[in-house]
């Protein structure tokens, strides 16, 4: 059941989705219309352009903080991009606020899974393992990597569920940003301070 | 020659340096009047209390934050009190948001000479040392001293000259804000990111 794609439809989904007004055309008309599907088709694309752009430099950016009331936990973040224009951009500015919001709602430990440190994932990975002994091999190892997987949502920032839309994670969030940019965007480090602790 | 201690005089000394009143009196008595001598007294005084708070638990206190301009330099600190009264206290809050500034800044690497890497300190004396070279030993051992004091009073934060009141160190004002508020106050930790760097 295909519907007939209207200009309001494409501009809607443009708002949506900050892709070019001829890439929510072309997908809407792919996706005969369905706008979910129309999203995936977006996001798909966005996701291929992001890695395509994995690779150029990004030496401009933001450094933002957030203080929690009263004081007791504090973040401070850097995150880069290829030009002053995209860290001066208002959708930018607040990718990079929401960044914050999200390590002092969830302390993650670390951007991403390569930065966890071998012994902590060799440690991982042997409690997961005790816990499926005589399991078949096969459902074992899935288990296993399923485990592994809970646990880089929980400690790796990219891998969290995005606290202001949890359908999506962070990565997702990235990955959205770097299309509407049209830029590559690094995560760079952060550091979250609680009181005390 | 000696001034009579006016209520005024008392007063004067008392909001400049933060002391309790009868401190104040009695250190322009024995001081004969003479303000300088007077606060030298009580930062003396201020000193040697703080030394005996030294060893009081810090717990409670407050994390800040500083971005620059344009979000290109930021810094996050943790400074620690003895209770939460304090740490609300306005005065408790500027120092916090002194320290902000000076780390933005003058790039301090610590907090204290303590925390300096024994292989960095090494290598600062063998530089040291090998600038003295054919000097009398003691006359050597007072320079490479004085070059070590130099390296402190740039990379360590307590030993910097305090951008604001440039005669004083960083020390002598934490030395004046343990002395006002009565409790022990811990520089914990700071982090500065300068973007891309």
């Amino acid at each position: 059941m295909s519907i007939p794609v209207t200009a309001k439809m494409v501009n809607d989904l443009r708002s949506q989705t900050g892709a070019g007004l001829l890439d929510c055309k072309n997908a809407l008309v792919d996706a005969s219309g369905n706008v979910e599907e129309a999203i995936m088709i977006l996001r798909k694309k966005g996701a291929a352009s992001a890695a395509k752009k994995a690779d150029r430099t990004t030496r401009e950016g933001l450094i933002e903080s957030y203080i929690h009331v009263g004081g007791k936990v504090g973040v401070l973040i850097e995150v880069n991009c290829e030009t002053d224009f995209v860290a001066r951009n208002d959708g930018f500015k607040t990718f990079v606020r929401d960044l914050c919001l999200q390590i002092a709602a969830t302390s993650p430990l670390y951007v991403s899974r390569e930065q966890v440190p071998e012994a902590d994932l060799a440690k991982e990975r042997d409690v997961a393992t005790a816990q499926v002994l005589g399991k078949p091999p096969a459902a074992a190892q899935k288990i296993v990597d399923g485990k592994l997987e809970k646990y880089f949502s929980t400690v790796c920032l990219v891998d969290q569920s995005f606290v202001k839309v949890p359908e999506k994670t962070v990565k997702d969030v990235l990955t959205e940003a770097i299309a509407k940019t049209g830029e590559n965007i690094q995560i760079r480090r952060f550091v979250r301070y609680q009181l005390g602790s």
